[in-house]
């Protein structure tokens, strides 16, 4: 059974779970803008206005405009394809009608981007569609389901994450050997790049700031491209990085000191920042297991961290990695208003999710994240976590 | 001045025209799920809830999570850049409130999905946002200003545009050279790639059908991969094909004939649907100019078409062309309720277009595209047109 058709049957299970009788993806012109969900069931490029369905007896139906059809059809996913050449309204109903589903999950989400692929303007044309029927009424938020679907990792899709990470942290290595004092953030990020795409990968995130990298305390913190900062010694090194290999990502951050020419270890102050984001990330994990809600785990490392005497980091201690580097659904968010409803959500088995925070010092930033996967009675390490801040000589 | 501030210039003017004082796009997570009016003003990664605004004064106002603005702040373009921790509420109220706008453009479109960039789920937070404030009535569809601004296209996007065309047509050319009985649609496609890639360029839309081949009658329509068939003598090849080419696109239709060893022409019947095209092309062509409205060009070219004996085409003659190879908003459309509101949009100046159908044949699928640009007076073509069907001996 190939990947897609693996996700299809999780599909059709999951949808009894979360009372839905069908998923219904309503999109148009994907390559403009597509339903982030879409890619979950294959590689689609659909031009006009298009209805996927899954079914919770397991059909999965295609409603295209024709000319789109037959690529559909060559996914050998579907066992209904239907086509249209003036409205999309008409069949949509006969095709609703045939199987006569009571509740209706659409891809509406307040707080999961990757659960709120349906626009506002296709919201409307299909309430539109629906109007006189009774499935007008019987539209209801997939969300929950989405974010399952997603969540949980086939054992094909953790395969494929392990050999992200595998790759990601290789690569982690390879920087370690290209530093030296004078190398600067803009050589670290050419040479990351040119060493991912000979690996037939792509950087996980935008490589406008792929890797993320701060040598020194004044280089600029968040989502930002390599400054003209360079390695000095008596100084930190911090990368933040991850590939995309067979659509799926990976993402950590590694940290090294520069040696100055008569030091033989980092100063105390770096090895107490070090220690601290080390044990606020594994006090953390040791508390993952099935059935944990995502601000505990949260709420662990950022006392952690605070207990220790440095401010909390302002962001989330972890989210999702599957597809996207940020997979959507529940992570290990504080409960902060941006972060919606994300922060209350159960953790489940087969999640895959990165633990990461840091704190800013004179020496520059230190920062780590490792990646986990949940498992049936706890968590596993998805890539080596760094256990001993790396030397730069 | 670069593109991004002519472009935002251009948005500034056009608000006025529009009626709108603010045009607000709201996304988050854009890696995974962006506005397809984002790109219009940059190369923008951002991971939380984020406003970009743009005000009729001239002023472009950007609120994002701390972390992303440092990128936003290196484009140079905002003249008020502004972060948020926790939530991006309070912030958002607190700069509407100091410019006051008294109507604010959102991302809603039933009909263009390039205009239809705010997610159902993101509405509804922005409402809440709102809830207190004057500002909740004062969203308005920013409809007509985003197609406005993409259709129009600057002096530096026409150049662009022409650039794409020009290494698009090359590459028909090429494909001309390489075509010989016996060459299957799969050779083709990895061929029109490579050279494509050699040129630093990408396909125009998805690589699994882009180039769109039939050889011969046998082969499918539609937008679907090369298939096993071949190119044989007394038989038609047809290829679909655009390249993006520095973020903008390209698309042309072309059409070829095999002669068979004992012809030295195509047979009439050939000839006969191939002029019928050519003549549906630039009969439709030649009223092009600033006012007409989409579905009377359309229109030209059908009525062009059946007039020679020949069904309708089962699609719209014309879409524009831009950063996207449909680059969403008015066109050639007709009058069906697939293509929304589309087909009633008036033909400005500045637009790039395509012109595009044809008939199938016992012999094969015989279609012509065309680009065209939009002048004060008429249109130029972009890219010279095809006049006589290319001969493969």
């Amino acid at each position: 059974m190939d990947l897609y058709h693996e996700k299809l049957h999780q599909a059709s299970e999951l949808l009894a779970a979360h009372d839905l009788d069908l998923w219904l993806i309503f999109v148009r012109e994907t390559a403009e803008h597509t339903d982030p969900s879409l890619k979950l069931l294959g590689q689609f490029s659909f031009t006009w206005p298009t209805a996927i369905m899954v079914t919770r007896s397991g059909y999965a139906l295609a409603l295209t405009g024709l000319g789109d059809d037959e690529a559909v059809r060559r996914t050998g996913l579907f066992t209904d394809i239907r086509t249209y050449t003036q409205s999309i309204g008409p069949e949509l109903v006969r095709l609703l009608s045939a199987y006569d589903p009571q509740r209706i999950g659409i891809n509406i989400s307040r707080g999961d981007v990757s659960a709120d692929g349906l626009t506002y303007g296709m919201y409307l044309n299909l309430c539109d569609y629906l109007a006189d029927t009774p499935y007008r009424n019987r539209l209801v938020s997939a969300e929950s389901f989405v974010a399952a679907l997603r969540s949980r990792k086939t054992p094909q899709e953790v395969a494929r994450l392990r050999a992200a990470a595998d790759l990601g942290l290789r690569i982690f290595t390879a920087v370690g050997d290209f530093l030296r004092p004078g190398v600067s953030e803009r050589e670290v990020a050419a040479f990351v790049q040119a060493q991912t795409n000979a690996c037939g990968a792509t950087t996980a995130w935008d490589p406008a700031h792929c890797p993320g990298l701060n040598a020194g305390p004044s280089s600029p913190w968040g989502h930002v491209g390599p400054s003209d900062e360079i390695v000095r010694p008596g100084e930190i090194f911090h990368m933040d990085f991850g590939v995309k290999l067979n659509d799926y990502c990976s993402d950590h951050q590694r940290v090294w000191y520069c040696l100055r020419p008569n030091e033989d270890k980092p100063p105390a102050e770096v090895l107490h920042a070090f220690n601290a984001v080390k044990a606020a990330i594994q006090n953390a994990a040791a508390a993952i297991r099935p059935g944990v809600i995502g601000w505990e785990i949260d709420a662990i490392a950022r006392q952690t961290i605070t207990a220790a005497g440095y401010p909390e980091y302002p962001h989330a201690l972890g989210h999702q990695v599957g597809r996207a580097v940020h997979d959507g659904g529940v992570g290990f968010y504080p409960r902060w208003e941006r972060y919606g409803d994300k922060p209350y959500g159960t953790i489940d088995a087969g999640m895959v999710l990165t633990l990461e925070l840091g704190v800013r010092t004179r020496y520059g930033y230190i920062s780590l994240e490792e990646e986990v996967l949940v498992t049936a009675d706890g968590y596993e390490w998805i890539g080596q976590p760094q256990e001993e801040l790396w030397l730069i000589r």
